[in-house]
């Protein structure tokens, strides 16, 4: 035999020997029992919880969200202080068009007929002054209203304070309304479109139901109970589903959340894929361990007089920013995350054969006849093999 | 020898003694080639599926994105109705400045000169009337357009209805120009600035390309074959990419997606990581099962006159909104998946003794021979162990 | 024995029969070593890494957020061109409100008193003209900025330009100020209210931290060294910490991205989950390889002159828009990433004994004893068994 045909033989005896792991089978039925019984706990574990439970089995995706919204309603008011107003959506609705939001006015400080112009700074520790000597031209006061002229000038017959170059006459916002000003406001409507997109599996939906016909879209309003599916809803129904009063969140303003929950199941009838609706008031109510309480924000009209000087209407707008919030995960099943829980699986089933050999080997009565058949012990000091009958030590 | 050196001697033996199952090696082609090739299905699937398609092996993380835009473009109209009317940016894009959304204005209903004051309702079955008492002082008709003030009062020559307090003239958004008045929107651009981070692999991506120039840029324009990194759009394009005709979707309004997929494998050389643009209409623009179709919104100009009294126009403005959407997972090696992965994959190739085993001891000429040095079998009754010829039963 | 009884019994066999391998202890300190040394790497890997550094035994969410901004400050200018002015939060905060970002405005191009009418056109090469041949009427050159009347006129005493109807004079934005208008914009401060929320762990936070008071609220400013859990900002500290010069930005604009990280990890006190504050330029601010550098939108204001006709103010503005941009994840202990993990990491331990039985059957002194009580050969052609004391060649 040559010396390259040996090394090919050798080399192919190392490819294709095939080494298999010689068995004892044990035909008792004890450790038979706890055999079966430890495999069926993971198998149990395994369909049970992983599968069924936790749908370790699917790939997932986030979703993409359009949201479009449209507020319905209008109010009148008739305050002392205001001339009596008519309000519709372009009045209350601000900015005319959100994305994922909206805001309704709901009250406000409104300071008309502002221009620039000096004016003396409202009355506080740090603006009022004896002389022209308390005021230093050109300082703003962070806490003011304006850049100090240098004079000081009568606020009221009693009281003094800096002239401060500002848009004059300054807002008072001390004197906000009580009673929300257009509590009316909780009768409004909304209707929210929102298209969503899961990419990976390319599935669109719409929160309007395909089986939702457009004469029900006209009329519905939403209720959890009797109308779940609706896209229309009125503001005080989702204020009280957060768990709020409308009108006492209308005074001093706040964020409402509309959670959208898109969490689907795609492996089974695809059509089942509905929205969840739920309300959560978002920021802190709470006056302890706050700044600036509610939602408020202002902005202004500007218009000309007709000798062209600018003047501006001032508002400090509260209200209710109500934020559309889409979230969800859609699974579906995937090979590979099927996979790897099943690999994993599989390790611990693996495992079973050592508990069912430490159970055998200790806890049986014929633990002494089974180890002797099992294990062979070869001691370090002799060259021969040694037969014992003790108690093996799983070591694996 | 004492009984401590003893435990200590026991306990040692527990710890180093090293346990390993006896095997039989079979000399044999058939056995070693089966054993082999499930071997090579179980490697095959993991490296070609597991890995190269799925790149179970990356970590991943989303992306987080900041976009701007700028819409480039006039028009003019000359409709009856309305005075001729010369339109840039700071007209048609309603709000000036929107994060990942902005809106072209197309077609309108414009209202001017309302004031707040008195008008008879537009005449619908709800709100005609044969007399006062048909008109209820301070009831607000959700269908209608204002506080009725409790007076009848003639809206044509033939028609009387209720008069209401609102902001008059009423709006009759029935007049919808058929034809966009703003067609020209169509070859409107806009330039879409998009910068992109993957925060967990501190990877930064713009979507204007390192390897463009400014020269480029100043005149080029999105087309899919001939320039898809440029990024420039026609407001034309942008639509029918989209499967959708401009000037139908103009009257109503509409939304529409540009989606941009920032999918990146960030382990081949990173700079290959490009945007790919998507468009995608994601309204319902099928009327049935609808409510609200396209897009639009009110909001109103206000003014003084010169008396001070405030007027608005106000416009329903139908449109486009285009919703820029980015999404993106980028994967980078990572060792957590791919221990996870590779431990899965390892699960089942220790599965392959199993069929091996079953094969050989099944469907092979010589698996009596294999089954008697392979399997040792131990009788529930004897005593002694029983060397059977028999079939094994793979337990496992 | 019947027929029926054999089967049952054999199908009872088939179940309840143990198989379990025979095995060799080798009381030797060396390949015990190797074994138990080579299972503590796997061990030490999988609770080292895999659980300490990479906690992959936590299920994951990713973060819902809301945020509300107010900026606080006012300045006021005097400049040659425009009459001194006075600018609170309701004239340089634009829109008065956003969702996720607001806007700056740090410099502009006020073009004021336009009107729809007709003037000369911006000289430049495709606008000057010799006589009204070189205009075409009706057509809208997109780089112009407005109709052609097809009238050739003086734009001034030496050019002559195509009349363009347009908003009429035109804006010339070339004479953009070189120091920022509202220089002052950089002491403005801005309070940033988050909210968020971990739906799948039902976790709720927010940046303004239980244990912080009001009165430390009312006066702290963000300091990473010494206030690093304050949400007032100033704006200056904002963009320096993103590594720009607030006076440079503020000149042509820019994007700042005011990243909040939530990343928490649950599993323990949950108190600790602290937002993180960092900062970074978004935009480019590269002149090379840029078209429109900065950040800018026009809008317009709009009057009405005593006669009835419209007026604009159109504003080029310039300013900084802050992204403030939200993400994070929370991990808590999961079931099932714990097996998923847990069962990769047991996959290597049943590598283990196969790296041990190489070792010992090819390294160790006694490699000739071990192999021929461990391993059996079955030759292909001898119906006998052959013990062999060759070394083993490992196959599986």
């Amino acid at each position: 035999m040559s010396r390259t045909a040996g090394c090919c033989q050798s080399c192919l005896h190392y490819v294709f020997d095939y080494e298999t792991p010689k068995t004892l089978v044990i035909q008792s039925i004890v450790p038979g029992c706890v055999f079966r019984f430890t495999q069926l706990l993971v198998v149990a574990y395994v369909v049970g919880y992983v599968c069924v439970v936790q749908k370790a089995y699917q790939d997932t995706d986030s979703v993409l969200s359009t949201v479009s919204t449209k507020v319905k309603g209008f109010a009148s008011t008739n305050t002392s202080g205001m001339e009596p107003r008519f309000w519709d959506v372009a009045d209350y609705v601000i900015p005319p068009q959100g994305h994922n939001t909206f805001f309704v006015l709901t009250n406000m400080v409104v300071t008309p007929r502002q221009t620039q112009s000096r004016c003396p700074e409202l009355p506080n520790p740090s603006t009022t002054c004896v002389d022209d000597c308390d005021c230093i031209e050109g300082h703003g006061d962070p806490r003011g209203n304006g850049i100090q002229t240098g004079l000081c000038v009568n606020y009221s017959t009693s009281v003094q304070t800096c002239q401060v170059l500002s848009w004059c006459p300054l807002e008072i916002d001390t004197k906000l309304p009580e009673r929300a000003l257009l509590a009316a406001a909780e009768n409004f409507t909304v209707l929210i479109k929102n298209s969503i997109t899961y990419p990976k599996f390319n599935v669109h939906r719409r929160n309007i139901l395909p089986h939702i016909n457009s004469s029900y879209l006209k009329k519905c309003e939403f209720n959890r109970a009797t109308d779940p599916h609706c896209p229309i809803f009125r503001l005080k129904h989702i204020v009280s589903e957060a768990g709020e009063e409308f009108q006492d969140m209308a005074v001093k303003g706040g964020i409402l959340g509309v959670i959208i929950d898109w969490s689907c199941d795609l492996d089974w009838w695809a059509g089942k894929c509905y929205p969840k609706y739920s309300f959560r008031r978002l920021d802190n109510k709470n006056p302890v361990n706050n700044v600036a309480p509610g939602y408020n924000f202002r902005f202004a009209k500007y218009y000309k007089t007709p000798d062209g000087k600018e003047t501006r209407t001032l508002i400090k707008a509260y209200g209710i920013r109500f934020d559309i919030i889409v979230f969800g995960t859609a699974g579906k099943f995937g090979i590979v995350p099927t996979i790897v829980n099943l690999g994993a699986a599989l390790s611990f089933l693996s495992l079973v054969p050592i508990v069912s050999d430490w159970f055998m080997l200790t806890c049986t009565r014929k633990r002494a006849l089974y180890s002797k058949h099992k294990v062979t012990y070869l001691s370090e000091d002799a060259e021969t093999e040694s037969l014992s009958m003790g108690t093996s030590y799983g070591t694996q």
